[in-house]
């Protein structure tokens, strides 16, 4: 039994009482024989709480003040698990990012993990402690205290088990894995067993919400042993493995309710050695349509450029001529709004418009890349259901199309039930 | 030791002595110890001949006539290997496509494989045979013969690989194997030796020409260990492997002489873990950028429809609006006329233009799905070199951006000096 790395999310410490159950499973892994990192988030909304204490306090608070405020959140959290711990007799450390010595880009708010010292970490491995990181967090090389932004505390998780060779790492979360749709939009959906890490980054960034692209990309590289279960249910203890994809030769229990493996499930006939695969298909309600006019082609870079500095990020980005179109998340449109205006000041913009109306729904699989059935089939599918498109794409992993937002869930529904259908 | 799946392409049986060569290269590996089966293409330019012939005897040859024309092709080459093998005392037997089990759907010309039963070829390996079999080639369940079209006899090796349960399939080509760019454009590309399977499939869309994606796209998911190897040089006999990724923790040989590991290489300082990756950086000079004006939105369905009947492959389709947006085969460009004239008079399509003068240059790696900095480096360092841009887009793998015929070659060599230079 080597070391395992659980992340545990708000919700699954929301509560002294969940806190208390975290520390049993902790418990029952270290009796398994595992030595044990285990990553935390801040308790339930404390992010969230502190970010609008922020806002009381400060119209514009200082993103190196609001690092050093949030990261109060996840001290918090560890310091309780540890606490929880002791009192199960189990000897457990608790560590700021800083004292992880997770060394990250210094981006307040947004920094990316550039490596990880992690000694303190071994040291307190090697006396038989239970190490507790504080996720979402790290430090710059001038020893400022930075956040991760979105995804943070998966990220944490990975590079930690990346860094220490671990022998996997399960992120805890309050879904059961993942499936091919939310299973609130569409009740039959298919629990995937096992997923290849391409198409769960792809459905990550097309909004499958579980688990965040950057981790997986993290895990993916690293070849990371991932697991995603569920900290609350005890009923599926097995969750969803992200592996490379399913060994040659194996085989999968077709059945829906068994959960299936993608890859190997759909090796025999019908379909045939070559026909597409369909992972799962999303919608994004996150996620708001933005056309850009420019002035001239020539200035395309100036625009990208100004939304790298200002480390906004952009979902299906394409430009043909004088436009510009992508989704961006609605909770950064007042931050573009105010940098496209800068643009049309500075007269590199024309004009833009944030179409509130469209979302992205995707469809995420194999084999999307030059044959244009696909394509035609979600025309098709959506139009019989009298539901208009107003741009999409395809590339290798993935098609996408924007519907109205008040249809959306009825696309993953008709999309789900013609695409899923066909693959299983 | 055993069973090994090796494929020659036209080029290595183009003349007797290659085709003593290859005999000899068999013999080597069956004293080794493997059992073999061996998939050949037609010789040389044999296939272009027997188009030319059929164009001379008739306009307009039928599809299916067409088919029973070329698979004379491979008919030709597997027998001499035979012969040749036979000449070293070597046993060996020859199957056609639909000796072999391999099953298509009936598209003559771009069949694709469901299944292959390879009965025959199981009790000729029983016996000790080396066993040769045509590549690009097939038999409808209707029992009329089929070609697989482009990338066929890669398909049919890998398809072979994975129902016989080989070893491993060694792609023969005239190649070291794969470059981080062409060499002939960029001296300094590096040569991986390993590379993903899903950034091999993505180069192999953005045309780096090497393997065919299907094929790739087959063997990631049968987890066939697949090879690319040159069957002329004697030089550098390791070729490129196609992996899921590298494993954790292995290191690899930073020397781009020496060929670098693509994903281990680029851990450690100074690139950050979460840094993006660059594959190889391609220009596509078989394409052709498509832009079509349709009537209405709501017949965008139509067109995808048109082109997958026609077995049109489409690369990075973009639709906003009433405009839609493609690469196509430049060799298709009569096909799509003629059903894009035919969507005029039905009233779907107002005008479409072919632009000639844009190629695609892509860029594959991983990370680029959400963060703008590299579509902002593309644009900043193609500005330097005053290489215009017409469009482009952005997907998980893959940035591509519409640069002129003419300074095609010149956009791979700076993009490349900028992301590999930075990359490794």
């Amino acid at each position: 039994m080597g070391l395992l790395v659980q992340k545990f999310g708000g919700t699954s410490v929301a509560t002294p009482e969940r806190i208390h159950a975290v520390a049993q499973k902790i418990s029952d892994a270290q009796a398994a024989g595992h030595s044990l990192v285990v990553v935390v988030s801040a308790m339930g909304d404390t992010t969230d709480e502190l970010i609008a204490l922020a806002h009381q306090v400060s119209k514009n608070p200082p993103h190196r003040e609001m690092d050093m405020l949030l990261t109060a959140g996840e001290r918090i959290s560890m310091a309780l698990l540890s606490m929880a711990l002791a009192e199960k007799g189990i000897h457990a450390r608790s560590f700021t990012g800083s004292q992880s010595g997770i060394i990250t880009t210094p981006s307040h708010r947004r920094a990316r993990i550039k490596r990880i010292l992690g000694d303190r970490l071994r040291a307190a491995l090697a006396e038989g402690s239970v190490v507790i990181v504080a996720g979402f967090q790290g430090v710059s090389e001038t020893k400022e205290v930075t956040t991760l932004g979105r995804g943070g505390s998966d990220t944490t998780a990975v590079a930690l088990a990346a860094t220490l060779g671990a022998e996997s790492c399960e992120i805890y979360t309050d879904v059961d894995g993942i499936y091919s749709a939310d299973p609130r939009v569409v009740p039959e959906a298919h629990f995937w067993k096992t997923i290849p890490y391409d198409l769960m980054i792809e459905l990550a960034v097309r909004g499958a919400g579980v688990l965040h692209p950057r981790s997986v990309e993290l895990a993916r590289e690293h070849q990371v042993k991932l697991f995603v279960k569920n900290s609350l249910s005890t009923q599926n203890q097995e969750g969803t493995q992200v592996i490379t994809s399913t060994p040659h030769g194996s085989v999968a229990d077709a059945s829906p309710a068994a959960g299936n493996s993608l890859a190997s499930s759909q090796q025999s006939p019908p379909k045939g050695m070559e026909e597409f695969r369909v992972a799962g298909v999303t919608a994004d309600a996150s996620k708001v349509l933005v056309r850009v006019q420019l002035m001239r082609s020539t200035v395309m870079g100036a625009v990208w450029g100004v939304a790298a500095s200002a480390q906004l990020s952009v979902v299906s980005p394409h430009f043909s001529q004088h436009t510009l179109e992508f989704f961006a998340a609605r909770e950064a449109e007042e931050d573009w709004k105010k940098h496209l205006n800068q643009l049309i000041l500075d007269g590199f913009v024309k004009s833009f418009e944030f179409e509130q109306e469209w979302v992205p729904v995707s469809i995420v699989g194999s084999r999307f890349s030059q044959d244009p059935t696909a394509l035609c089939e979600i025309f098709e599918t959506l139009a019989q259901s009298a539901i208009s498109v107003t741009m999409g794409a395809a590339s290798a992993l993935a098609i996408h199309v924007a519907v109205p937002r008040n249809r959306a869930d009825e696309a993953v529904q008709v999309l789900h039930q013609k695409f899923m259908a066909e693959s299983v």
